[in-house]
């Protein structure tokens, strides 16, 4: 059996609110472990940003989602007690989901055809670390 | 040690809007496996829907829940720029997540007593597709 | 191996809406299991309450996380069907999920310096109950 591996990478966003596909890093990333069935783990150790699937395809959904998002947690914002201001951000966080797991087949992420995994930053721009595990079985 | 199984069925919705309780065919996969103690990983290979657990006793729960989703990602709608007019269901997939894990004891699906898993289309009617990863452990 | 470890815990909550940090009992419990290095998955029986991961350390952020999902979900309040009155609480269990995963190294629960995993109550005060497996690997 191959040893399971844990591992890390790392995201720089360049915007306060951004989508960014990680799905060719992932993929990197089971590469390396040499696991071909299994179950890839993705972690973000991080409480103002999220992981999530979604289309990859048409750069308009990603789009939407970040302002429908907006339009979604804003206006309850007058109220905030957190006083670093990016209480929104944290409740994004919790909508989205700060980890994902993606399954493997044959070496492969199984997706959809127009479907990726992206790290969702909604307190940026910053570096994001992204913590991995493959397991086998 | 059973040989781990990842599996494949299919759910077609009916409506545009619709919850649809598949915890009957998670559990007949997960008895097909074998595997006793463990953890079924379900994923979906689709961005307009998603998989969610919830109550699956009174049919009124799931109506709310679309009700609910329908009022919160709609009025930001007009400014949505992908034009295939369907958003609001990626915000959805996005939002309640296009994947969930179940804990497996002694061959049962730990669940509580009015818990299901539910495949939620925002994007039908259609035919969708559920991937099931049972691991021992 | 070690063998896995399935196990529970409980939680009181003692308002209606409520997030309790359940950091330290999910911790203890991959104590017990004395796993080193793998998953630890966390599930919950229960469908008006949620688990999510977020910032532990000001706790001015749970405390605005609750007060955005409230916004959210209340306007369409009306129109629920469901006679128990607690559609919202329904609600809010799908958008963050009943479930999460957490990863192990070292013994030690893979988390960033201020985030914390959360048992929130949509529909207390009462007991809940958390199931963890700590899978190896």
């Amino acid at each position: 059996m191959a040893e399971p591996l844990k591992n890390t990478f790392f995201v720089s966003s360049r915007a306060a609110q951004q989508l960014i596909d990680i799905t060719g890093q992932v993929q990197a990333t089971v590469d390396r472990s040499g696991i071909k069935n299994g179950v890839c783990f993705l972690f973000l150790p991080h409480t103002t940003a999220a992981l999530t699937l979604n289309e990859n395809w048409d750069p308009a959904v990603p789009a939407d989602i970040l302002h429908t998002l907006e339009h979604q947690t804003a206006p309850s914002s007058a109220a905030h007690r957190h006083q670093e201001g990016n209480s929104p951000a944290h409740v994004r966080s919790s909508l989205l989901g700060a980890s994902q797991f993606l399954l493997i087949e044959d070496g492969r992420l199984l997706l959809g055809s127009w479907q990726g995994v992206f790290l969702a930053e909604f307190d940026g721009p910053r570096e994001r670390r992204v913590i991995v595990k493959v397991m086998e079985g």
